[in-house]
């Protein structure tokens, strides 16, 4: 018998050590490989077919809303950079500099772009003059770099891949509408495509982006009970503008700042879907993000007949619209098996001499492990229905595990219990002064999430000084 | 009347200036706007959404060959870009490094990648053991930085947009094989899509690609004459294999090196697309690349109906799968047409009061100037046809002016006669040696661009030496 490939070898189960399941996934998956460049990771076919499927449907929904792609450089001079305070004083210590072209030292130094708000705004001031030029709702796909101290694959690395949304409106309240328009336009990617809930609200002026009026977020909960930024969008009102003077003459010909917004999400949703679906058998993948969402997998495969069937099924659910492969290498069916439930692949697709026989094929759930048997003729139809019953039901699951994870706490004592000993998000009343807010994160590591878009108040009093409240919180451990 | 919102300016003339044409062409036609770092271009959306259909054909032309996309960081540690000699000789002069990461002083020196053979190499050492692991077949869509000195927006700019395929294989034969498959990927797309012809072809020894055993390339020929690299694929052997220790165990379980390809385009072509098609009223996009096929424009659109018209004509033509704008901005129809025509958009439908009452409008040709008039029933069919008929013409010229400007050199007098006076190629023999490829270029200007695969002899002796000749080869000055 042929050498088996590679040993499918067995993964860190969550419960003993959830760090070090979510890295023999990324690992054992062929989702990332390391690379010589500490914290810069190799995106594998695998990995970067989830960024594909992700870019794909996101750019659509963007475009859909009137975006424009652009592409700005990826170097920014240390002139440029410094030009808004409080940008400059976030992004500075965390940035990789060219001090070198070819042989020559360079006059001004450039940094490798960790965003790109200043490039856009000194853009915007080059090309908006009139009323008529606006809005300008431009978007870039591309890479940055923020240079962290400890890294992890997708959640937090020296170089990620993203888009980043930039627009330039008229009036405060366009941008306003723009910045939630933009939020949603994740909230309803991450629930519809990735089957990942998540909370909607607005950053802590503590916990919002440099430079920014303010910060909107998208909050996800990860198996393990901590939280994941896994999308923003900002107001930046018309501070970038006054800095950079982005003027634009309105119809009474005066001369009025643009109010800006910019939106980001990147290869970190990656590390949510891992965290969200996953389980001991490694990755589980949404029907609609899987780059494949059915493996046909021969049974007895050098019977007579078998390979032939099997590969006419692939072809027939290919023909259908399914993403299909076929697993025809010389390693055993049991191997077969446990790749495919390692790399997430929605279902799989049994078919063996007897079943030929009798002219059905086995179909099996990744999600839940259930087996059905299914006749031949309906094939398609029944894979195309499961696929979207799973989609639904892993929605479905991680709403529970969402709801069965969100506490309320009433004071400090409940508070500091929850946060010690449920991981989850815990829901409690703020006083709104970033005192607090410290104070919590000192005590707990907890950090505020967000304020929730819907404020359904739990209590009267701030959960740490016992002040009056102002404001729901969700507060949790986060990635 | 409305302000109008700018003056559609005149360009430079391309018999007067043909660089000053090409830098009016791309800044009026909005593809792209300088930026503050020298040599950085900011590719605005019209520009951006070429690149798109660019990246989205070529990618299913890559795919449908069994490649595979991957994502490598940017960086590439000094000591890595040391390992292959050749290759850190040619790359190293013009490359960006990065000496600081945060606040900190690194301990070795990054470059920002100009190529990305080394890291393929690093990780295809990494994970290719057996012959089961080949061939691997990678692809990255990225952005890259060379350092140069002179720069022009797509042809030569420090940061540039590209695809670098990367390819391992067990054999040289193999490799070979691949090498060409891939000019053949690119010189079709030309044709097909881009509606440019090419000479395919092998570089000389003095051409080729740093760390290459050989070089192929297309070849464009410009409107002026000059030549335009379109597209390189390389076949490394083992070269690259033997300095990264990349070895599979055969079936006899041996070691042994694998081969290897690399090959790319760059957002340079759109530099082709431009000085291939291009004149005195601006862009001509190919109707395949183009983002908009048709600009549907009002006559007297503030008439009762007309706006109302016109916006049916273009959602009847979307709706027939042809990618449609209305311009509806409150300009003169003679603005919008000049507008439309330095855009590029292969074709306008013009709608106006008399040609409703007639039930017809007027389409006109961008690449001829023609006129035909249409009853609307025959909307959709008529547009569609006309633009593979636009699509097939601007090729069909295309491929003329290429052999109107292809010339044959018997003697070294008449090739610096033709070389100095008839902008094109020159067919020339040539004996293979260096020294008289270093004396051409001396001596004219003029490089090698390729020895065709279609060895068509035009003589028996070297034009340069007349020693014996070995090989034909099309010479030309080149961008």
């Amino acid at each position: 018998m042929a050498k088996e490939k590679k040993l499918v070898e067995s993964i860190t189960s969550m419960s003993e050590d959830f760090a070090q399941w979510y890295t023999d996934v990324v690992k054992k998956a062929e989702l990332v490989e390391y690379s010589g460049v500490k914290g810069c990771m190799i995106i594998r076919p695998d990995g970067y077919a989830i960024w594909e499927n992700i870019q794909k449907e996101l750019d659509a929904r963007f475009k859909a809303t009137g975006v424009q792609n652009v592409y700005m450089p990826m170097f920014i001079p240390e002139s440029l950079l410094q030009k808004e305070k409080d940008h400059v004083e976030g992004f500075a210590p965390e940035v990789a500099w060219v001090t070198q072209g070819g042989l020559e030292t360079l006059q001004e130094r450039l940094c490798v772009r960790p965003t790109s708000e200043t490039l856009f705004c000194d853009f915007y001031a080059k090309i908006i003059q009139s009323h008529r030029d606006l809005p300008k709702l431009y978007n870039q796909w591309c890479s940055v770099v923020r240079w962290e101290k400890t890294t992890r694959p997708f959640l937090r690395s020296a170089e990620f891949l993203w888009q980043e949304g930039h627009t330039a409106h008229a009036t405060q309240e366009e941008a306003e509408e723009r910045t939630i328009q933009m939020l949603n336009v994740y909230a309803d990617f991450c629930e519809e495509v990735l089957a990942i809930p998540v909370v909607k609200g607005r950053k802590t002026d503590k916990e919002k982006f440099a430079g920014a009026e303010s910060t909107y977020t998208i909050e996800a909960l990860m198996h393990d009970g901590k939280a994941l930024q896994s999308g923003t969008s900002h107001n930046f009102g018309n501070g970038f503008a006054k800095a950079f003077g982005i003027q634009y003459s309105d119809k009474n010909n005066e001369l009025q700042h643009v109010h800006q917004t910019s939106w980001g999400m990147s290869t970190r949703i990656i590390g949510a879907i891992i965290m969200v679906h996953g389980d001991d058998s490694g990755l589980k993948l949404p029907p609609r993000i899987a780059p494949v969402q059915v493996m046909v997998i021969p049974i007895s495969q050098r019977k007579e007949g078998v390979l032939e069937k099997a590969a006419e099924l692939k072809d027939r659910l290919a023909a259908a619209g399914i993403r299909s492969r076929l697993d025809d290498s010389d390693k055993s069916p049991g191997w077969k098996f446990s790749e495919q439930e390692m790399r997430g692949i929605p279902l799989r697709v049994e078919i063996g001499p007897r079943d030929i026989e009798e002219n059905q094929a086995v179909v099996v759930r990744r999600d839940t492990g259930e087996k059905a048997v299914v006749s031949l003729e309906e094939l398609e139809t029944f894979v195309g229905g499961l696929l979207e019953t799973v989609q639904a039901d892993m929605l479905a699951r991680a709403k529970a595990h969402l709801a069965a994870h969100t506490y309320e706490a009433k004071n400090y004592e409940e508070f500091r219990d929850l946060i010690a000993n449920k991981p989850g998000f815990v829901k409690a009343m703020w006083c709104g002064d970033e005192a607090c807010e410290r104070k919590i994160k000192e005590d707990t590591t907890a950090t505020s999430r967000c304020l929730p878009f819907t404020q359904e108040p739990v209590g009267d009093t701030c959960v740490c000084c016992g002040k009056p409240a102002k404001k729901l919180v969700f507060w949790g451990k986060a990635y």
